[in-house]
Parts: structure tokens; sequence; C-alpha cells
């Protein structure tokens, strides 16, 4: 089968795209031919080695599929050949990633796609509707009328939590960094947009809500913990996931006195329950059309290197001005 | 009723006590005719200020009693004149504390002392243990097996965190300052002390368990999150309650990746639900004995600012080496 890998780590030119044997399938296993995946900034840690992780080689990047099942495990009852679905969180924990033609995985980990939903819908909502999905209802238990900041509300997990909070019935306020942004924050559903450049940006927060939030969501690469704890009603959660460089500064007093958390969110690290509850809830809201993500750009198999140099230059070097998700085409055969 | 109370915020001498009217006994109240209270480090901050708190003058401080039922309002009928009985969390949010001969509060907050508990130890416990309870058990959700290091092992919140994480079946490190601190440690049941003035602390830990620890229950003023996430291991928390001026720096990347939360505790703010719960444990490993704390001094209410004084020496200077709760005997009439 054709697949994008690499042999060891650097720059996007690392990656290869070629032929490597077909994926064995397991007594548990579905063999998916994969029709669209995406790239997320992980994709890119990994490649250029920023994160250190002990990875096959050579090794298939990408953590998001959607597709048609090709063949099951004998142990596979649930699921048919010609069944479209999709998964996500894959390409971790020593295992292969999903840039390529056919990718083998547990049935636990692979999920019916609405037919209504396109295979490049399912793509880009993968990893980022999953970890919104357990960063606001697994981890910060967000609810109904609660208010929730979203900081760094353009990037694609930022716009999947907006959209998943107003399901939740949450007030929500994002900030964005330039009025494309700002627009899409608001189609995204967001209540209040705010000047991610304003400063300081909690007290533009406390002109919306004088009496504080709930939850801040803090997506940046520079966590701010003094802001949000000055925010924070009583139980006030954080969560954080992303600022591997970052080193915040906890006001200690203000933080344990009204019982509020911080809570770290890597998503491939969730339990498995609840991941299945991600992948119901996600493939509900897909399919009533109440949660996507704008597609930024759309490259072949071919030019995976191009979509990671895209990805850089969007997440790291914050020089595209990109909204929304780079999805990949997977070639037929 | 004789009562301890003041009139203005500042230094223990602000401290009188005089007689003061009966408290009224609502529908669903308890009242009791105390005969221990205890002396704890939140009402040496309300007293002199540095805790700005919207109190009630002439307000009457204590958290902890524990006493006879001498009246009962029209609506408790679980609960007769002569029943022996213990409470905490009193004397927060804008109502009076425990220091007086007859105290007044709900039905819920009254709990059972079993016969062969004495009151001065009930008293003891209280605040202290209901404070390890929750944040052990109803946030940190230590699990028997779990690892779990304090630090500050020997403040009294320390001692009663290490005896109720041995109930739980835990393995606990304990840090403490000095030779007489470390054996009340050992005396508390650590498995393992450690001097608090060994630095970096969290390779000392390493020594001991060199894949880590779960849960960091840091008692201290200047609470070390660096040297917490280093240790945790993936899912692991960190316990603060105490700091109120610190500013702790966290290291962002180690803390998300490894799924880490951290916990602030107030036992005050807790949900009644949890109180309940930690009253039901607390009353049981007392009667069992499981539960104790050393008493470091003993006043008599007419020598409250000395009691102040002796908790302040300790807790905010460092300069007293007592080991242990301070409490005070109620007179009789």
């Amino acid at each position: 089968m054709l697949a994008a890998y690499f042999e060891k780590t650097g720059p996007p030119d690392v990656l290869q795209v070629g032929h490597l044997p077909d994926p064995t399938v397991a007594d548990d296993d579905v063999l998916i031919a994969g029709r669209y995946a995406a790239v997320n900034p992980i994709d890119c840690y990994l490649r250029s080695g920023s994160v250190p992780a002990n990875l096959p080689r050579p090794y298939v990047p990408g953590s998001d599929l959607a597709g048609v099942v090709v063949a099951v495990g004998p142990k596979v009852h649930d699921l048919a050949v010609g069944d479209r679905v999709w998964t996500t969180l894959q390409g971790f924990a020593g295992r292969q990633g999903t840039m390529c033609q056919r990718f083998a995985c547990p049935r636990s980990e692979v999920y019916r796609l609405p037919e209504c939903v396109e295979f490049r819908t399912a793509a880009a909502v993968g990893l980022v509707g999953m970890t919104a999905f357990i960063g606001l209802v697994e981890k910060a238990r967000l609810a109904t009328n609660e208010r929730l900041v979203i900081r760094g509300g353009s990037g694609a997990v930022g716009l999947a939590a907006i959209q998943i909070a107003k399901i939740l019935g949450a007030q929500v306020v994002a900030s964005a960094g330039s009025p494309e942004k700002a627009l899409a924050c608001r189609q995204a559903g967001a209540d209040h947009v705010i000047d991610y450049h304003a400063a300081p940006w909690f007290e533009t927060i406390r002109e919306i809500f004088p009496d504080g939030v709930d939850v801040v969501w803090d997506a940046t690469r520079s966590p701010d913990l003094v802001g949000a704890c000055q925010i924070l009603r009583f139980c006030g959660r954080v969560v954080l996931m992303a600022g591997r460089e970052a080193q915040a500064i906890l006001p200690v007093g203000p933080f344990y006195t009204k019982e509020q958390q911080i809570l770290g969110l890597m998503a491939p690290l969730a339990s498995p329950e609840s991941k299945d509850r991600g992948a119901i809830a996600l493939s509900r809201w897909m399919e009533r059309e109440s949660l996507r993500l704008p597609i930024a750009a759309e490259f072949p198999l071919d030019q995976i290197a191009a979509a990671h140099r895209l990805q850089e230059s969007a997440t790291i070097e914050g020089s595209a001005t990109i909204v929304g998700k780079i999805v990949v085409c997977l070639p037929d055969g």
C-alpha cells in the first residue's frame, strides 16, 4: 500500500511517500481503506523530534482517519465490509498512524460514520473533537449555563471546544488574534469574542462577566494562570493542553482558597470509557451538523510534506493565517 | 455564657474572654455545651486580619468543638439532651465559631461522638481530619497501593493525612524538618520520612520510588510544583492547601502531557455530601483509634490569647517546635 512515513526525525522533507506492506489484521481488528486523514500539530512535533517518542521505524504519522471497512478479524461480528467508519487517537504509544491506504486497529477504536457525514468532515473532527470532548465533558465537567473562556479560540481544538460548549448549553467567550479568526469563533458559536492581544485579557472578560467564569480553557502556548485565577469563580477549573516549553506562575493563595483546579489534558491518555463516550457524542453531533470544522486546506498524500509545512507555519511559527483543519486525501487502491 | 471573642482584628491581645448572650436555637439546630475546642492557623489569620473576611462583631473564633447536647430545636428528633457530639468547619461564612460555653448549629453539622473517644481527641481531629479526608478521599481519590508524598508532614493536617492515607492502604513518604517532627510522622504511620531541608526533595523521593508517586500533598507555605511534576507519574495529583502568599512555577509541558492535576483544597467549601462522608469516616476511625493527633498544648479558655500566640509562633514564625494540636478546655456552666 501507499503510505507517508519517515525513517528518521527532521524537517518536513524527511517525509517519504512510498509502498509499505499492508498491515496484518489481528483477530479483533478492523482493516480500513482510508479516504481522508488529517494533520495535527503533534504530527509535526513527532516528525521533527521536538517531542521525543519511541516510534517504530519507518513511522507512519497521523491520528485521524475516515474510510470504509475492507476486512475484519474473525472476532469482529458487528462491523462488515463496506461499512463507513472513522477513528482517531492513532499513531501513539509505539503504534503506526493513519497516513496510508489501509489501516488496521482494534474494533473498539473504530466508530460508525453516519451516512450523511463526509469522510473529510470526520477526519477533520477526530483528534481535535475528541480532545475538546474529553477536556470539557470528562475533565472539567462543564455544566449547562456555566461560563467558559477559551484562550486561543480559533485554533482547531478551540473551534471544536466552542461548538461542544454551546451544545452543552454553556456561555462561551473566545479570544482570537485577527478579524478572520474572530469571525471563525463567532461562526463556531462563541457568544463573545475578544482580541487576543488586548491586555490584560482577564479584565476584558471581567467586563463581560463581572462575577467571573467557571472554566478557562487555555489553548495557547503561554498559559496564563495568574489571569485565570483572577477571573475564575469558586470551584473554577483551568484546562491545560498546550505549552510544552512554558513555565506558568500559579498564585497559590487565590487558587486554593477558591477550591480551583488545574487539569492537564492529553487525550490519548484518557480512559477507554472516556474515549467511547466521546466517539458516541462526536458521531451524533457530526450527524446533526452541530459540530464541524472549517477545512483550511486539502492535500493529496504525495504532498504530505507541504501539508506539514503549512501546519508548522500556522502552529509553531504563527506566520500562516489558516483557520481550520488541514486534511489529506488518500489515494484509492 | 463565657466566650472568647474580638471586636476588631489585630494581635492576640485583641482577644477578650467575657459574657456574650447565649445563642438562639433554630428549629433544626442543636445546642451544644462545649467541653473542648481547638485552635487552627485559620483562627489566627482571621484574628490578625491577614485573611480578610466579613466577620460578625463581636466574632467568636474556632472551627472545632466536642461536647454534650443541652437542647434541640423542635425539628430535631434523632439527637437528645445528654448525647455526646462533635462538629467542625464552624466559624466560616459569616457565622460564629466554637470558643464558647454554648454553641448552636444545624443538626446536619453535628456528629455523634463514640463513647470511647475523649472530647479533646475529637476537638483536635476536627478541622485537620476533615481537611485531610476531603483532600485525600474526595479530591485526590487516593487509592489503595498508590504512593503519597506529604511535604510538611508534621503539621497537624500532615499528621492526619499520614494516618488517613495508611488507613486507605497507600504508601506514604513524609518530609519533616527536625528529628522530633520526623518521629511524629513515623508514629503517625509514615513508611518513609525524609529531611525537609534535604534539597532537592524530589530526588530523595526518587531514590525511594524510582518510578514516581501518585499524589503530592504540599502542606508547606511554599509549594514546589516543579518538584511535584518531576516526581508524579501519569495521572498524578497535587493537593494545595497552604501558601496564601506563594507564587509557584508550573512546568506546563511535563504537567499536561502526563495528564496531571492540581487540586485546590479549602475544606469549608466542600459539598455537604463530602462533609457527611468525612464525619462518618472520622468518627469511625477515632473510635478504632486508627486516627488521633498528639496534643501539643492545652489551655483554659481565659488563656486563649496565649494559645493564639503559640499557634502563630509554630505556624507563621516557625519558631516553636510543637508537634500536634493546641486545644482549649471550655469552662462548665
